[in-house]
């Protein structure tokens, strides 16, 4: 059985790097991608959302999320890292479908109604629509088969500011909220996403070996490995929102850890994930009537890199490709 | 030339570990103990100075500090980690001497006034006598010689919540403002000290080659240890207190890192460190105009292990102990 997966995003450069991964899989069934602020603003993540599906060939839905975060203005978007256009200024040809006459909450909502117990509910932005679909239908808890949320830092430091993780700082209120709520929730933090490095070679051969997908993707790359480069001293570019998918399809490649998660809505640290493992104890209460959830605290490149590959790769030789 | 040492100390059972080593090391010229709660509450620490120094023959001075934090009431003292009277239940006879006629702030004032530019003020517990001497004489940045401080939590987590550590959980407030102030600090975190346990067989050995100094630190190391093991699993107690101490005898030692420093100082993360290191940027403004100090992030134990048991032995062979 495939793997039905709505995808909350802001494209994005590693979103566009997930969305192709999705397309790519054949264990996944990509029903929709939902769109958010935060490497772009949200008009902008859905005007980039379909003209991704459109250009990679798929027609999974496009549903429009909140403009801003639930109680805060909102952050100016990361233009500076992806890119003015989201793309790193590598131009994708607008599409000439339209978004879908749901927004993202409803959607989500109509979905989950529609297969109860089998959409996996991966986020890979800010998270205030997933804030917004716990208030708008609670019992949402009960139909979604699983929320996977790339965001946050547990262990590591943040890359916003030296506390916070630059989802959550986007919207702290609503990372708090989701991480509070009684659902299956798997978190794939900076933890799992730093260790992982697509180098200028490897993108190249991305490129070569699965053209339709990986010659954009890996153009977007440059433009984000010179953010990296220069502000990180890191050789690459770390394709974040793809873990948000591969602990789906390539399990084997995290390390989990389960606990209590909690995120700081104010002062100095807002955006921080606060994190108490399962079974123990201690003298804060903020994680007291939460639930224990899964993170991911760490993960084996070379798996992570070979899966990706291959499954792109696949795609290309299988000629569903472009 | 002997450092002139002013240990502000909240004994304690690591505090009496690092009272004994500023006594042994013929390096170290221990002018007064001043006194604070955290471990116990400051009178029953000033009782308990008095009496570790007549026990181990020594004149310095004792001067009671802040009986509260600075901004909010007090915690609870850490008696389960360290017994009702702050030696594990064994019993060091009382004191007949009596505590200094100034308190701790005066105290330090004073001293700073007559050796201007010697003093190295090392603070063991919650830093609040700190905060209050900045707040009283904000010239003393200009005559102390260093400050070092046991206390926070850089790159780890804390350990009485998983984001704070006990002192600067005790007195945030004062915690923050003095790493934000313009004096030479060092900070020694649990970074530095969870490396380092001293085992039973460690214990045991310095109370065979050092009787007077290690025979009731043993006794006291007993307790304290039983903590550990059913806290946090390790098999025997780690000497906190010390490092403050070892960074001025041992500084081969430690791995130093530069940076700016902050506390957290309400909400769930209350206590805990910010830290952001030298020469980097982030979108966070707290660090701004906070100057960098060091803190130690690493320490390599069997140097440190080593030292401490050649400074107590090398007492006991000199015959100054007891």
């Amino acid at each position: 059985m495939r793997h039905k997966i709505i995808l909350d995003t802001d494209p994005g450069i590693d979103d566009a790097m997930a969305i192709a991964y999705a397309i790519a899989h054949p264990e996944i069934e990509l029903l929709a991608l939902t769109t958010i602020f935060g490497n772009v603003r949200t008009h902008e993540a859905t005007r980039n959302a379909l003209a991704l599906l459109d250009h990679w060939g798929s027609d999974a839905d496009v549903a429009e999320g909140e403009p801003a975060p639930v109680a805060m203005p909102g952050n100016e978007p990361s233009y500076l890292v992806h890119g003015r256009n989201g793309f790193g200024e590598i131009d994708i040809p607008a599409s000439r479908r339209s978004k879908h006459a749901l927004d993202a909450v409803d959607y989500i909502i109509e979905a989950t109604r529609k297969f109860p117990g089998e959409i996996v509910l991966c986020a890979v932005g800010p998270v205030t629509n997933l804030a917004r679909l716990l208030e708008r239908d609670p019992d949402v808890v009960t139909r979604i088969k699983a929320v996977v949320v790339m965001g946050g830092a547990v262990h590591r430091k943040g890359n916003v500011t030296p506390m916070a993780e630059a989802n959550f700082w986007n919207d702290p209120h609503a990372a708090d909220r989701v991480l509070g709520a009684q659902w299956p929730l798997v978190l794939a933090p900076l933890d799992c996403t730093m260790p992982v490095v697509f180098t200028p070679d490897y993108m190249q051969a991305l490129a070569r070996e699965s053209p339709g997908l990986g010659e954009p993707l890996a153009a977007m790359a440059e433009f984000y490995a010179r953010f990296y480069r220069s502000h990180m001293g890191i050789g690459g570019c770390v394709p974040h929102d793809v873990m948000a998918l591969s602990w789906l399809t390539v399990p084997g490649a995290f390390r989990l850890q389960k606990g209590a998660l909690a995120v700081i809505t104010n002062g100095p640290a807002i955006g921080q994930t606060l994190f108490q493992p399962g079974g123990t104890q201690s003298r804060a209460r903020c994680f007291d009537g939460r639930p224990d959830h899964m993170v991911m605290v760490d993960t084996d490149p070379e798996m992570f890199l070979a899966d990706y590959m291959m499954v792109m790769t696949r795609h290309a030789v299988a000629g569903t490709g472009n």
